[in-house]
């Protein structure tokens, strides 16, 4: 699977352009999915939702980063909920233009592993989406604090664990204990959803 | 003068790697100011200012876009202030690191034109930054309504208008107008502050 992690995001004009690059209309997608940033709002995403129909690429959004500085803006709350939560809301309108498998929606949300709270908050407001989730291991966040990332009964998270796997002395075996945890984990979800 | 319009925001690691790419270190500025998507918060934005005192690259953050979309996050209000407002203050910590001439920073603004009373808002919290202005003529914004943009007695506004002109009938004489208009708007401001 690929991810093209550009983060793009830029007044609609603009993001048609980048949308339009990322997918290429008549070859088929050039990737599985790509990042998108949600400043500019809504008008600013759409396009890369037509891509996305277009080509059958997915989407993660960012909604709630692993970044300690991420609290600057994201956790500011407005009308009783943080804005990664009003991040998530505009996901959810578009959630059902991106009809995946299993009942899933190709409009995914990015959420960090590094605040486990969040990955439940955002999840009841994105039944649907698969959740990109990075944080895990260099940066903190612990594969067994994953559970409520995962929509009951669905195989609705990617977790993306780079230095913690590349950086051990065995990569293979950190691969593969990451991998035996989090089936646990998702697993667990499951038989209780 | 060359603005690299990327908007890169992402998370410190990668942002440095961002800027790393932007600014080139020994060879100087590739570009004279490139653009920053503030989502990710002060830490991402933090290596593209180290970057900026290496180079000498001038800095542009989002703060409040031109687009219709803007209001979906940009302006949600918390304790009293739009979020744009929130972005500005950030950029106002770093103001002080990147000096330029005239009194000014070289770590900007985005304000789009297309909601003029936005222009004071930003320009009381940072006075001395350079705002690069969007908006003018396609979208609708009117250059004689930018006055608030200018810091008072400061050449501290860069009006960015792209299709109004290479779509006039007469690029070159559109241009001018727009310059002259643009003239006596900062001048008057420029006698009155």
């Amino acid at each position: 699977m690929v991810i093209a992690d550009g983060k793009r995001g830029d007044v609609p004009v603009s993001a048609r352009a980048y949308a339009d690059a990322l997918t290429v209309e008549g070859l088929g997608p050039l990737v599985d999915a790509f990042t998108v940033n949600p400043f500019t709002g809504a008008d600013s995403i759409e396009p890369f939702v037509e891509a996305a129909e277009r080509s059958g690429s997915g989407i993660f959004v960012l909604v709630r980063t692993s970044n300690p500085g991420a609290t600057d803006f994201q956790d500011l709350t407005f009308e009783g909920a943080p804005l990664f939560e009003h991040v998530a809301r505009v996901i959810e309108r578009f959630a059902g233009r991106l009809e995946g498998s299993c009942g899933l929606s190709g409009m995914g949300a990015v959420v960090g592993a590094t605040e486990p709270e969040h990955l439940g908050q955002v999840r009841r407001i994105l039944p649907k989406s698969i959740f990109l989730i990075p944080g895990v291991g260099a940066q903190g966040g612990r594969p067994e604090d994953l559970a409520e990332a995962f929509a009951p009964g669905r195989a609705s998270a990617l977790v993306n664990a780079s230095r913690s796997i590349a950086g051990a002395d065995d990569p293979a075996l950190a691969a593969e204990e990451l991998r035996k945890t989090l089936w646990e984990v998702s697993g667990a979800r499951s038989r209780s959803g």
